[in-house]
């Protein structure tokens, strides 16, 4: 740790686990598809922000600065992590990644990413690490793209950007995703996108605010959770596990809800589930602190689901370092579970070597 | 209190907030509108099981007994009460009431149900209180029942179903109803509605599990919610008094949230807005606890919006209400606490009298 150490005063190993990153390929495309686009949708709306298009002077909200740290994935976003004593960051393909794509382009870009996300890490293998991301929109050809980036390029988990057309992987047709998650025993973080177009109409007059992180990332990656848990594949693949960010998407907040009615339907015959939807959550979930610097909701989070099933992460570039790590340094808990939080969680769940 | 003391161990008053009711007229037009619909949507997946057709056998579900018992506002609800020790209801129409019917339907049935409900409450004015209902359909009409509702049948305050043809009450041509509210100073309980058309293909699959009280009911109350706070009607009418269930539709969960992500949005011009969500939560919305029976969650919304924003709720006849009177009894608060969540509040903020 000598090299980010700040002058002996950093008790704990930080690795940062909700990192954005892409590569020009893909930040290009999706700029293309965005700008002028005939058909509206909120990911539009949302990257067109993201992307500003060639004339700086029609990029719209200040959400754009970020779209250029995205491609450092080398020395700019290592004097980042510096600044502020970030050991290392766990990077993931940016929202919503090659999920917009034709199958065929989005299979060769999941992979080419995945290639560059392999050399940046063999560069930087103290302060980077990575999850790889697959198109969904081919099932099969996303197994055989997971298991190369374990088994060969050594990757630490996968990254999906929430539903891929409208619809979640607890659907049939993405069970060969599953099942190679499941064989591969690496955990898979769901990172929310805009919902999807019919699922999009009550934000109608604030897609801006409301639509991405204002609420409707929140809303689109919790269904995404609770369809799983309710789907019954995790009694088929009981070894899948799933990183949510932003406190778990609010769903600790929602564990006596879901018992309760899950429960009801369960007593009426309409579900056939082994757990209730809490134990599933504490089974196959794990959890990072993104986006909600809150102590309150911490602790509340840790009484829910455990110390041991909670990750620390900034959510680079598009939030702040210094208050995610005030927020994690002034914490009032026993320096035992800031370890956790701050990285020995992460080191255990993400396979990651510790020091 | 002597009639529902229940051996001298009563120590509250128990006024529960979120107590459904409904008036024949609006149950048989939601059932015939509900049966061989040719239109699908997620109310008519829930309404069906909620309002079995003529023939018992084809009722699919259990909650259909429910239905029984929400148009009984006499004898057979004022025993239910008694049997739990349950001193008054806050009837409230239950969802969707007149909101998908045809405008000039709905307006006369909104009426219609105000003063059945103004006269069940004349018959037992110790054990029964009630929200009036309206027809946003028509918004100038609507004030006008709501001004009737207060000042001529004398009820408590007012309930909406959520959105009315999936639009919510911030879109400025619902001012009017907002304008009421404000001036007469009653307070409106946003009860859930399942999501519409536009914002339903999410719960694709799920439908009847999810579509309702599963999560799309928290998602659509929720969204109206955080639709109130960012449209700026909480500054052109900062007396407004929203009530949401379910601890807040997990709103406090995410104060941190949505003041971070509305404060960058606020930064770059996009909102102007005088306060920031938790601060406009805190000033101008009060919860029940209907349906989250949870000691944990119940002393974390405490803690994030102060224990006299809190109301105790059962959510009869959907939800049971020994479990929800064991929810509180149990409760690890003080008894002047629990005599506010149970009572106390209720009879601040919806004009109960008190004994």
């Amino acid at each position: 740790m000598a090299e980010v150490n700040t002058g002996g005063t950093q008790k704990f190993r930080r690795i940062a686990i909700e990192e954005a990153f892409t590569i020009p390929e893909i930040a290009d495309r999706t700029r293309a598809m965005t700008h002028g686009a005939t058909e509206w949708s909120l990911d539009k709306v949302f990257l067109r922000n993201l992307y500003p298009d060639a004339d700086p002077s029609k990029a719209k909200g200040g959400i754009s600065y970020a779209a250029q740290k995205l491609q450092d994935l080398s020395d700019g976003r290592i004097a980042d992590m510096d600044q502020f004593g970030v050991d290392m960051q766990l990077l993931s393909m940016a929202t919503p990644g090659v999920q917009m794509f034709e199958a065929d382009i989005a299979t060769e870009l999941a992979a080419l990413s995945n290639d560059r996300l392999a050399e940046a890490i063999a560069k930087n293998p103290a302060r980077l690490s990575g999850l790889a991301c697959f198109a969904p929109q081919d099932p099969a050809s996303a197994a055989k793209e997971m298991e190369r980036s374990i088994n060969t390029l050594g990757l630490n988990g996968f990254i999906v950007n929430s539903h891929t057309d409208g619809e979640y992987l607890d659907e049939e047709k993405y069970w060969p995703i599953l099942e190679a998650a499941n064989a591969l025993g690496a955990c898979m973080y769901i990172h929310p996108r805009c919902p999807p177009n019919g699922a999009s109409s009550s934000y109608r007059g604030y897609e801006g605010i409301l639509g991405s992180a204002g609420y409707g990332f929140v809303v689109d990656a919790s269904i995404h959770a609770i369809r799983i848990m309710v789907s019954g594949v995790l009694d088929r693949f009981p070894n899948l596990k799933f990183c949510l960010g932003h406190m778990g998407e609010g769903i600790p907040f929602w564990f006596s809800r879901l018992d309760q009615i899950m429960g009801m339907y369960k007593a009426w015959g309409h579900l056939k589930l082994e757990l209730m939807p809490s134990e599933y959550f504490k089974r196959n979930f794990v959890i990072s602190t993104s986006g909600v610097e809150d102590h309150l909701t911490l602790q509340y989070t840790i009484d829910k689901i455990g110390v041991d099933n909670v990750m620390w992460a900034v959510d680079y570039p598009f939030l702040q370092t210094g208050p995610a790590i005030e927020f994690m340094d002034t914490a009032p808990i026993s320096d035992a579970d800031k370890a956790k939080i701050y990285g020995g969680n992460a080191e255990r769940i993400f396979n990651i070597p510790k020091l």
